[in-house]
């Protein structure tokens, strides 16, 4: 990693419009619960092609809220691109000249992969609460079936962020023969009691709304109060204190005097209401309650002796970067991480890229956050 | 400060059983709302006993969740002492064999003063959200008339953690030919934009709970749901981090392998539940929304040039202390009051105590707070 040029960037543009597609799977999927998912689909999308020698896709992976959809638009009325498009396309870091990108939702999500919000064919109806608890060693589980079914055996990289940077070590170590890199960001080995906490309280928001009903309620309708709660609250470990005084100060919105009343007041009230409300739009209570239930179970250590022994199994060469101003998944974690694999022998470094964004750095720096990408897999 | 011996400590004791009296007023306060409490009252405890110069006297100020029992108990029978009582009684810090303590509850308040849940004596059912809002300038204007009504024209010595130290340094600009000494501890001059968020996430989990009824809801019934969660929330906010891992860990409730279940799986998840219940059994719902209202509103250089200039009015000495891990009132905060105070020319001092114990510190590091506050107003 010494001795770098400048990494030309010929002509980054967006991977344009793209579609996502459905992988089917009849052979049951045993889950760390005990229990097995009988018939079940996972949701993706790819960009770029897979070479002649199927070796150069690198599997992208996404965070609690986010979905398979991770460039480009399905058409160009949305407003928006996917959520790595910044990363992901041309001459972009994930260069899709050269490399085939993989990006897959994961299981008891809702946006396509079988999560809570799929029929039980047993029942005909959603499963809601009767749904196995997922991990994140599920996902996984999961996603490999997925890449072998592409005729994908050796992945050139792993890479994601918060929950995707689990996803991303715990393929490297499960799979370690699948997995040339991995590039874990902003992350944790271990979820810590207070990201639990934040995780439960935000469960308790949507199970005592009276609308959740133990899970059961139509699509599209559900304890949207208590998932909006649970939003807002979360929102605020995704910034910085430092981004909030810099984004929000006491700004009042849109006068310039105190009302004294309950109605919003400052900016940044009016921001995470709008938090709240858009999140109940595109995101399901239960699968909120079963993602945050597959971060609160994560510690990549479970089974092993240790952390290092637990990074025995892995060939892949790693990179771990971090935020200095995340305070959910702190660069001390991060770099808990790369200890380990250092102990446990591996080729592995750190980045700390100094960013008042907070945890949600790893959604917005993308200048500092392709430089390192491109130079760690450029050959 | 300096060339200190050791405090003797005769005979540090509880100061026993003691009672609360209630202070009624009905000359109207004018808020700054712009409106008025017409007949009002205040609860209070009081610990020793006044000397004939009515110049001994010590104002508590109590946090959001607090109120005027301080210290000592109702009854024999009561498991727990009043919040302070580890730092007011014959012989403690605040030795009540020389100074007469009053801890005053604020108005807003659920335990005793005027506070959304006392009757409207216009309509004869309860305010609820008809209450005016009260600013933390508004609590002390009516604490000031309760100072006065009891024959007391200067204080030793205003002190409060947390917004009790927001509390205690309006008395000492507000009121300067009153307060002799100010001692706020954990606090700060400006609610920041996170600390508004979280208190914002906590009244949308109460304004969205349907038992709420906008603020309609007969004495001990209300919205329990968003009150648990509100305080579930706030709770993490008043522990560290570093805290939490020595506190709880991810150690199992109870058991010694996972049951993947949404039932409590980690200790940390029991604590925050037991925290919610407890609270919803003690504390008001319309309250926790004024009160927190009343935070997110304080910020001390208001109607001022500066903050420097806010201070320009203080006689009072002033001890800042804070806590190195508490993270909602973090020792920057309170830095920056002891620096705005002695650019004003005042006499300030700060202490930073090393502490894991987070915000809650103020409540728990008996022995750390003593040592300064001993000191502070030993002559």
């Amino acid at each position: 990693m010494t001795d770098l040029e400048p990494i030309p960037n010929p002509n980054p543009a967006s991977i344009g419009l793209v579609a996502y597609r459905d992988q089917h799977f009849s052979e049951p999927l045993l889950l760390d619960c005990g229990r097995a998912l009988e018939d079940w689909s996972i949701r993706y999308e790819t960009y770029g092609s897979l070479n002649e020698n199927r070796d150069n896709a690198i599997l992208i992976e996404h965070a609690l809220s986010g979905d398979h959809h991770a460039a480009g638009k399905y058409s160009d009325a949305d407003p928006k691109p996917g959520w790595w498009d910044i990363l992901i396309g041309p001459g972009k870091a994930f260069d899709t000249n050269r490399f085939f990108i993989i990006s897959s939702n994961v299981i008891g999500g809702c946006r396509g992969s079988t999560g809570p919000g799929s029929i039980n064919a047993k029942t005909g109806r959603p499963y809601g609460m009767d749904f196995p608890i997922v991990t994140v060693r599920d996902m996984v589980r999961a996603q490999e079936r997925l890449i072998r079914s592409l005729g994908i055996t050796s992945l050139a990289a792993v890479c994601g962020g918060s929950m995707g940077g689990m996803l991303s070590m715990e393929w490297a170590i499960r799979y370690p023969g699948m997995v040339r890199r991995v590039m874990p960001i902003a992350t944790t080995t271990l979820q810590s009691p207070q990201a639990i906490a934040f995780d439960e309280v935000g469960r308790n928001a949507i199970m005592r709304d009276p609308l959740w009903n133990q899970g059961d309620y139509e699509p599209g309708a559900g304890p949207a109060h208590g998932l909006a709660v649970a939003r807002m609250m979360a929102h605020i470990t995704y910034l910085s204190e430092t981004g909030m005084v810099q984004k929000f100060g006491r700004r009042l919105r849109g006068k310039d005097r105190l009302d004294f009343t309950f109605d919003i007041e400052f900016e940044v009230e009016s921001y995470l209401r709008h938090q709240g409300q858009s999140f109940i739009d595109r995101f399901d209570a239960n699968t909120y309650l079963y993602l945050t239930k597959a971060l609160d179970y994560f510690n990549l250590a479970d089974g092993a002796e240790s952390l290092d022994a637990a990074f025995a199994s892995m060939q892949a060469k790693a990179l771990v970067m971090a935020f200095s101003s995340d305070w959910l998944y702190p660069p001390k974690q991060n770099k808990e991480a790369v200890a380990a694999m250092l102990r446990a022998g591996k080729e592995a470094t750190y980045v700390e890229i100094d960013s008042d964004y907070g945890h949600d750095a790893f959604l917005l720096e993308a200048d500092e956050i392709s430089k390192f990408i491109r130079a760690f897999i450029r050959d």
